[in-house]
């Protein structure tokens, strides 16, 4: 039994958008230890599409489809499919109903486009979409033939694929030798460095472990095949506290732990709060913080100084150090974290004050400078100095600048 | 003439990676005019790599393939491509100099295993590769079938292509005529509404125009094909213009623009400034303001009144009224509003209160109940209310908050 992908859309042949649908799914199938030889991206045409299908058919007994299921006249997967295997489709009145519901609720009316979503071939069941009005099928239209199709959209496939195919596949006893993964996570140390001081491990072939790098973070990823969750899990343990341990602080978390979260949990084990001042930044520190749900038991808020008046009137940055050593600097930043601590009352004031480019940027404050400002407990104020490559752009200085505001409190908070 | 995108890399079968050759190939395509129906991915596996290339070249003029030429044993395009025409492979002394020639300049020897790089078919010509050690072929094993092989790393695929195939494309006449595009963005307004309304629009020939739809933005795209970008975009604005007209206020910017740009160009223009209030999103707001470059121009800062008491001591939220109404209210948004252009001195004050879930819904104040508050000039003070669908995540009804907001203010600046 084998799986085969096939991704329909105009826009991923112009190449307007990039194809992480193929990339979740086929990461899913890996985990359920679902064979998966071939991927196929075919534009929104019925002719091709069904070329597509027929040799997919040929060659795979599971059809997973993404696209093609919305509202508009060049969305045509359902009928395509329906029209290949010979099968009528037919209106079902429990989609109609939940579109009409989801339009109700927003306040708006269902068009009459939308009833062509309700459409699914005759003999197929319903893959709700609570995300969105396009549900999917799940239909075996021949035997040894199951055809599941999803929208197009990543996160309505994804939520769905997680609701509906995953008990669907357990249900027909896949998943029975799985690969489970874990993902280790870094932050302040390059990936060379890490894949250096972990390189025996990059050797072992169950479980396996595998660097990966992007936007600033490292992390390594921890795979076991094994015939359950639990047996994997016990196989990657081991190895992950060893990785974790020859990282030391530069280790933050795993899987879904961002630097806000474990940042969020510190404070909260402590009974302690936090607030933000922000410049350049200009509220990412704050939202970066308020991401996590139940943050609001230790995040208490924050001001964004964007403006050098509002340092000044709110913060209280004294406005000479302001005129001699510049917004951005390190005076400033201790000043800006020390008064957001002392206006909002919290135990941590955290601040971030630099310069994201693309103008600003003088030679002795080039684009890149970033001043992090961190005041506490027991008189601490202190600033580090970060200087980030100028050549890379202003949203993500301004990321690597709140990832590194995150690290220093942790780095704090753990010592 | 039609070109196919052909992957090989069982690591993109894997979910390892995301296919961004398949992305960018398919824009150099769209670019030189090359239809493009299909993209396979296949697995380094040659009898399956072989029934792909059987299909592909059925219907295909031209073979683009990424990955698999690499010197350890599982790189196997080369050969499985001359394998599959009955051709032998011939090592060339050229790209063998070339490959001791590179190892040479980084102090290393070459590996045995390299050899296998300087292999190609009979009868094909060197894409030479400066930036890794594997060359690529253009050949053509028979009339009207032309095939070019790249490495799999996108850096040096992306570098070659430019390098080799964009002359060889122009040499043959491609290229003369392009295909541009312009991406219409709208919001406030479903994917479907916004296609009934616009329908005779999206049976266009050239230009033509599609609807796209993601995280509650709608788009559509009018593209056109003609012998220069310049003709092109004659061809586009007269198109862009009507639907832009039919839209009315749902159309808020084309290609760059965003929500925060469009705001930002026009409070610019009228010479204004504003400040910002945040609840749920915690500085999202402000953090979406500020990702425009310039910004500080017309954007002071905010508070993050994530504590209610932060909403009272700064904002002058009165207490009486978060009693009696709660903080996700029309009353408290309307007062954070004002609060914050009093506190900042802006012309415009802007402001989110909500509840972004998971927890914190009630059956009277459901999670995705928002309220955006605006203050203003003589004596404008406003709030709207939202209900974003509860079971949309947190982050998604943060995103939605935060749009909404610049919305509401673009609309007020435009009226």
């Amino acid at each position: 039994m084998t799986a085969e992908i096939i991704c329909v859309g105009t826009e991923l042949l112009l190449g307007d958008i990039l194809n992480t649908n193929a990339q979740f799914l086929a990461q899913q199938l890996a985990q359920f230890g679902i064979p998966h030889y071939y991927q196929t991206v075919v534009g929104d045409n019925p002719a091709r599409l069904q070329q597509v299908l027929a040799i997919a058919c040929d060659r795979s007994e599971i059809l997973i489809f993404t696209g093609g299921l919305g509202p508009t006249p060049d969305d045509l997967t359902t009928e395509t499919i329906a029209d290949f295997f010979g099968v009528p489709l037919e209106e079902r009145p429990e989609i109609l109903a939940d579109i009409a519901d989801k339009y109700n609720r927003r306040g708006r009316e269902m068009t009459p486009s939308n009833r062509k979503q309700a459409l699914i071939p005759q003999g197929a069941e319903i893959l709700p979409n609570q995300w969105g009005t396009a549900p999917g099928i799940i239909w075996q239209p021949r035997p040894n033939l199951t055809i599941l199709t999803f929208p197009g959209v990543p996160f309505e496939m994804q939520r769905m694929w997680q609701a509906t195919a995953v008990p669907y596949l357990k249900s027909q006893g896949w998943g029975k030798e799985i690969i489970a993964s874990r993902m280790l996570k870094f932050w302040g140390i390059a990936e060379a460095a890490l894949a250096e001081k972990v390189a025996p491990f990059l050797n072992l072939s169950n479980p396996t472990v595998a660097p990966y790098a992007s936007m600033g973070e490292v992390k390594l990823r921890v795979s076991a095949k094994a015939a359950s969750a639990e047996l994997a899990d016990e196989m990657i343990s081991p190895v992950a506290a060893q990785l974790q341990q020859i990282a030391g602080l530069d280790y933050y978390g795993a899987d879904d732990d961002s630097l806000a979260s474990v940042v969020g949990k510190l404070l909260q084990a402590a009974n302690e709060t936090l607030s933000v001042a922000e410049s350049c930044t200009g509220g990412g520190l704050g939202s970066a913080i308020a991401s996590v749900p139940g943050s609001s038991i230790y995040f208490q808020g924050g001001i964004i100084s964007y403006d050098n008046q509002v340092k000044i009137s709110l913060l209280g940055v004294n406005p000479d150090d302001l005129a001699q050593y510049g917004a951005v600097s390190e005076t400033v930043a201790k000043q800006m974290a020390a008064g957001v601590r002392s206006l909002l009352s919290t135990t941590w004031g955290l601040s971030i004050t630099g310069i994201a480019g693309p103008g600003g940027g003088t030679e002795t404050k080039p684009v890149g400078l970033v001043y992090i400002g961190l005041a506490g407990p027991n008189g601490l104020v202190e600033s580090c100095e970060h200087r980030f490559n100028p050549l890379q752009d202003r949203s993500l200085i301004r990321h690597f600048s709140t990832c590194s505001a995150l690290d220093r409190l942790r780095r704090y908070l753990l010592s």
